[in-house]
């Protein structure tokens, strides 16, 4: 971890050493008028297709316009819905059919601007068209900048699940302007805000508890913001060279990520009941109190997790998301189609702590289900 | 080139060294009866989904489910309708949805048993359901068995051109049964036989004459078929190690094909008109004697060309094709859209004589169009 001392206004850039795939994070507060001369730099004649949604076009898509035009940068829009039901098949072959029309060739770039959502998406289709394009991140929420948007998995959900269906695909570049995320909704910065506690949960003890004391100037959007990015950035790009394609280390980031896609699914991805970065929250609070039931972790260590995800107002119990819930064996069946299993036993990340995680690839099907059933009652 | 003496019921085993994506193809007569060993062999307990055309499943399916009985494998077989047209996103989706539905997991096999359609479908498939299944390839067409089963290039077609939506991902083996091929109709046969003599063209010139001689019983299923399906796969594999990801010399693969595929794109790939390999034929014709044009190869090899491939019974010339054709202007717009382009110049695969191919990447368009609208006449 790298706890630089935290300057007013400075940007930081992150590095993704992977070979020739290799790229950069730049990571600032309005950086998105500087995204012509980034693109230019790193791809030098380069014509882009953006893609984005309503909600984010909105709020930000002129100023990304400008960029483009100042620098010369010719480019095409593609405006989506905003929502998790985008990442389907059908928006796929939508963005795929207006990238080819617009005669884009392998050296042209698609440009993802918002979420995770647009990002996944948009990844896929530059993953697919012509076997391969350029991509461009520029994550516009809280998540996307600190978690989708670095590391090169792209894809779509699908009828059988989440994230089914997609493939490896890494950006050429990611352009993080924090100061976007002021336009955020306060619900979806706390949604993305536990993927950054995810982090310090993983294996960053000392990050966990910077975060307990600053977190409030992270949602305020001062040097702090950039500083937790950057730190979450750097994290997520030290599992992703490690293990790119996701067969062993990378899976520590799921941490939260079955229990939380089990209730996704569960509450049939509809966002007004449920977001991923809220499944994601219950799902650590759920991962650290089972760690406990298994005598991995203390009863302390999950009751400091929930505190602090409660604090910052994030949902931390089953009870919290509105409408009920299936029952447990439907909760455990839905964690199985989960892409994380092997020949029937389920991969769970379990902790022996705050920033203790580890991979457990033969945790008993039984031992989670009567589990889950104590939580529901 | 491997020109090794032929032994009559020899098999023959090409390995395609691409590291951790390293694989074999069995070349054989009866190959299929030994298939369930072969892939136990390779994927221990993998269970398999068979993706298959109508027609082939008619004659083949039957020993491919007796052999995966023999060895324990599970599977569940997807069958598609024969023809061009099944590479679309519609069946792709049914596809993805149809291995999902059978909860194969990472570990398990997408098995693609037809020609290059089905090869070229599954494949993409297996690419993209969970970011990447195991795949082997099945190849019974001899254009499978010499050129699309081998390499990982998958894909589907849109209605902006063909193979423009796909991934790279490379077999786990390729089972190449030779006397499956007894069973293909001999205009399939032929059109298979044009990328063989492909790869004599490219940079084999003894291996176009030993074609020249032996090419009859090539047809007939002697020793020579699995020769000259060994060569073919050795030379395919050879290009596809030195340049994976088709950024520099696997262009010459291409040979015939911007040419060949502008014409199967005027005929709407109505394989009734013109299938694949009958393309690649005018085109390769189409290569040499352009090359001629421009002064850098004699008629006479052009003409040695033209005549052998009439001599097996393919077409050679515009006129062979059945329903005439667009304007010259059309068809080197059709040629442009073709993914081989880079900022609007087009690339092509020319020849200084036989087995002398060379990838030009300056062609000017008016002298294509010059000479397309001559052979047009
Ligand atoms: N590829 C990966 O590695 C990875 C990792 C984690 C999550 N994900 C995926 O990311 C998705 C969730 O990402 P998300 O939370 O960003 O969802 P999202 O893209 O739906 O964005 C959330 C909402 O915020 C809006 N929004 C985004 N930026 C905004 C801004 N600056 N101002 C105002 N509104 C803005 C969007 O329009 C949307 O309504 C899920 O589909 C998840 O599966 C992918
Ligand atoms: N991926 C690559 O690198 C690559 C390379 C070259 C071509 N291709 C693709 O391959 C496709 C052409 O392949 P193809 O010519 O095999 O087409 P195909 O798969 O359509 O097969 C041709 C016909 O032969 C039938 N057939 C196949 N095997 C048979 C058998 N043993 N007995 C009886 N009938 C049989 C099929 O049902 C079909 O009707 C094109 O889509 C082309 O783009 C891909
Ligand atoms: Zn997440
Ligand atoms: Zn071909």
């Amino acid at each position: 971890m790298n706890m630089q001392q935290v300057e007013a206004g400075a940007g930081r850039r992150v590095q993704v050493p992977l070979g020739e795939r290799a790229y950069e994070i730049v990571i600032e507060p309005g950086a998105l008028r500087n995204a012509g001369a980034l693109i230019a730099r790193r791809l030098p004649k380069a014509r882009v297709a953006i893609i984005t949604d309503a909600t984010v076009a909105g709020f930000h898509l002129g100023s990304l316009h400008a960029a483009l035009d100042e620098t010369g940068i010719g480019h095409e829009t593609i405006t989506l819905p905003a929502g998790e039901k985008t990442k389907s098949f059908a928006h796929l072959i939508d963005v795929v059919d207006a990238v080819l029309a617009a005669r884009l060739e392998r050296g042209d770039a698609i440009v993802a601007l918002g979420g995770g959502v647009i990002g996944d998406l948009a990844g896929f289709a530059a993953g697919i068209v012509r076997r391969g394009m350029h991509f461009i991140q520029v994550p516009t929420s809280l998540l996307a900048q600190v978690d989708s948007s670095v590391g090169g998995k792209t894809g779509i959900n699908s009828p059988h699940g989440k994230n089914l269906v997609g493939v490896f695909h890494q950006p050429s570049l990611v352009i993080a302007d924090t100061a976007v995320l002021d336009t955020l909704s306060p619900r979806e910065f706390r949604a993305g805000y536990a993927e950054v506690a995810k982090y310090g949960l993983i294996d960053k003890p000392d990050f966990f508890a910077w975060l307990e004391k600053n977190w409030q100037r992270v949602f305020d959007g001062g040097p702090e913001r950039v500083e937790a990015i950057a730190v979450s950035c750097e994290a997520k790009a030290e599992v992703v060279v490690a293990d790119e394609r996701e067969s062993g280390r990378r899976a520590l980031l799921n941490l939260g990520h079955t229990f939380g896609h089990a209730l996704e699914a569960a509450t049939e991805y509809d966002g007004s009941r449920l977001v991923h970065g809220e499944g994601v929250a219950i799902g650590m609070v759920l991962a650290h109190e089972f760690s406990n039931r298994m005598n991995l972790a203390s009863a302390d260590d999950a009751a400091r997790v929930a505190a602090h995800l409660r604090q910052v107002g994030l949902p931390t119990r089953l009870s919290d998301i509105p409408g009920g819930l299936p029952p447990a064996e439907r909760l455990l069946d839905l964690m199985g189609q989960d892409k994380k299993v092997v020949r029937g036993r389920l991969t769970f990340i379990l902790t022996r702590g705050i920033g203790q995680s580890f991979i457990a690839d033969d945790v008993p099907p039984a031992e989670v289900h009567a589990f889950l059933k104590e939580k529901l009652a």
